[in-house]
């Protein structure tokens, strides 16, 4: 898969980080330039970096960025403070700082700012390595099934691509590997309601030349239980030791469905999402989100213009969490860089690494 | 359950029936005539009108207007022929028409106009009845909650408030009861996306002063599997013999959600909604509606001003079914005028009436 964007990019000389800001889009393509650790740490907070992985490598960024203030130990472990309070749920934040940690504190002091930039890029370099595995083992499953109708037709939730990674993306990499091997691969995409991130893969697709269609999140029961869905792939925000994932808000009811019609339901994730301290799904943090996300929503205006509209009084009661746990009965593998494992083999993988 | 406005209103006097605009609610509270065939056609294909029961109310006075143009066999043929082309899925629609057919072919000629609009008017007033039943019969399950808990939680989707009938509504009309009778009522409302009718639902319960909060569809199953829900109750569109129930899309991934963690799964609907002659939900004719309803969304702007905007370009494509097919095993009962029953004895409690 070859995009013209990169979601991040940090440049160690001129000591800022690039990123895209997904808050515009698909509206508008706008850069910006993470300087400081406050920066970075709004960027994630506000979603304009989002996606697990995604949030991993900027966090991690953004611990070199704060070393650009002072590279003592004070500055170090207020930047872990900062950056590990952003969002609850993405353990890739976890993993991708304690990495940091690591690295920093088994490192000479006097090379610290260097080596947290490299230990940055390399976070990055991995996890877009990690991408090509995930899409190489996806696309066997994909395979198999073009191989007995001459088509497949695949399900998700959310973005996955490679806007919420540093790479290829999870869920949609085996999609563009399908895609680059000549299979005939039609993608069910999504709303994703509350913030519509469905409309990232859909950009994403279109840029690629991948067959989709975008629904309403209501409706992904309905394709399912009429046989439109070949399979279903999702992406993750943590998984439990016991395989019990964690993705964004309708993931679960996505699991129900699947599993009810008898279409096989597959998360695809690098390692770095597995929560071993985690037993199952009770113990994964749910972030709630403001109200507002549901309240307003935002699109073109009639002139092609970025506009909002309000759905909502202000002070209509609203809930609004991010994520929702799916048990791993619900699960039929999960799409690692290490290949495909059942969700009970996770925390065991994860371990090995 | 009192209310300042009514969805819909006979004058035979004046030869005209006067509906509320639903498709500029919660915005704007709009009435609008309709003096012919044609505008009551339009007035259900367009969702001016929605809802099961409402629809059947209609489409019943759209016969009488009809009528003024001339009583001959032919006009009504063409009014029933053309009402019933309207909407697919909703069975009142075709309840209601099947009902005036036999009452215009039973009655004396020279008095067809006549007898259309007091027709009309009875299944009207029927509808009110039955809604006014189903909530005394859909009391007694929150009343039974409330007397273990202290108060009742309620789910429901779509709206199946007194909007979407002639009277107090079917799935809102056990919380209505229930609030009347000093309960603590709290209701979830789903958005239900795309032409999100759960800000209907909002609308109706602060006029009611119930306790609700609007959450995004995706987030039902997060809440079912917190335990933040006693039962869930919705409408129907079209209820096959066997208990297999149409209603709005998405109603099947909440049954799902709800039998997977617990929660009682109940269907309001008045008998007008069954189907006999479907024998199951494969039977069932599923709406398609346009693309267009993903594609772009209305609201408020920032001036208070009716605005929309769109989510995706006028050529991506996009699949909008209006409905889905909840399977009877996921239904605890279904609450009828009649009481409630299991979804197995809906078929035989239909024949009965």
């Amino acid at each position: 898969m070859q995009t013209a964007f990169q979601t991040i990019a940090g440049d160690p000389h001129a000591g800022r980080v690039r990123i895209l800001d997904q808050t515009l889009l698909p509206w508008q393509t706008v850069y910006r330039d993470l300087a400081t650790l406050d920066e970075a740490a709004q960027a994630i907070r506000s979603m304009q970096v989002r996606g697990a992985p995604l949030i991993g490598v900027t966090a991690a960024f953004g611990v070199a960025l704060a070393l650009q203030a002072g590279d003592d130990d004070q500055t170090l472990s207020h930047a872990l403070t900062t950056l590990r309070a952003t969002r609850p749920t993405a353990v890739n934040l976890n993993w991708a700082l304690d990495r940091m940690r690591n690295a920093l504190h088994a490192g000479p002091a006097d090379v610290r700012r260097d080596l947290a930039w490299r230990e940055a890029q390399s976070i990055a370099d991995e996890d877009a390595l990690a991408n090509g595995e995930i899409g190489r083992h996806g696309l066997a499953l994909l395979q198999a099934v073009a191989a007995a109708h001459g088509r497949v037709r695949v399900m998700t939730h959310c973005n996955a691509g490679w806007l919420g990674t540093a790479g290829h993306g999870t869920a949609l990499a085996p999609i563009y590997a399908a895609h680059a091997a000549g299979i005939a691969v039609e993608v069910w995409v999504s709303e994703t309601r509350p913030r519509n991130q469905g409309l990232l893969t859909e950009w994403e697709l279109a840029q690629a030349g991948v067959a989709h269609t975008v629904i309403a999140d209501n409706a992904a029961g309905h394709l399912l239980m009429r046989g439109e869905v070949d399979l279903v792939i999702v992406g993750a925000d943590r998984i439990a030791a016991n395989g019990d994932t964690a993705n964004k808000i309708g993931t679960y009811l996505k699991a129900l469905a699947a599993h009810d019609c008898g279409v096989v339901f597959h998360v695809a994730a690098p390692l770095s999402t597995v929560d071993r301290k985690a037993a199952d799904g009770a113990a994964i943090p749910i972030e709630q989100r403001s109200g507002e996300e549901v309240r307003r929503i935002a699109g073109r205006d009639a002139q092609g213009g970025l506009a909002e509209v309000s759905l909502l009084d202000p002070d209509t009661a609203v809930s609004n969490p991010a994520f929702d746990v799916t048990p791993a009965r619900l699960i039929r593998s999960i799409i690692t860089e290490r290949g495909c494992v059942a969700p009970g083999q996770i925390g065991e993988l994860a371990a090995a690494v």
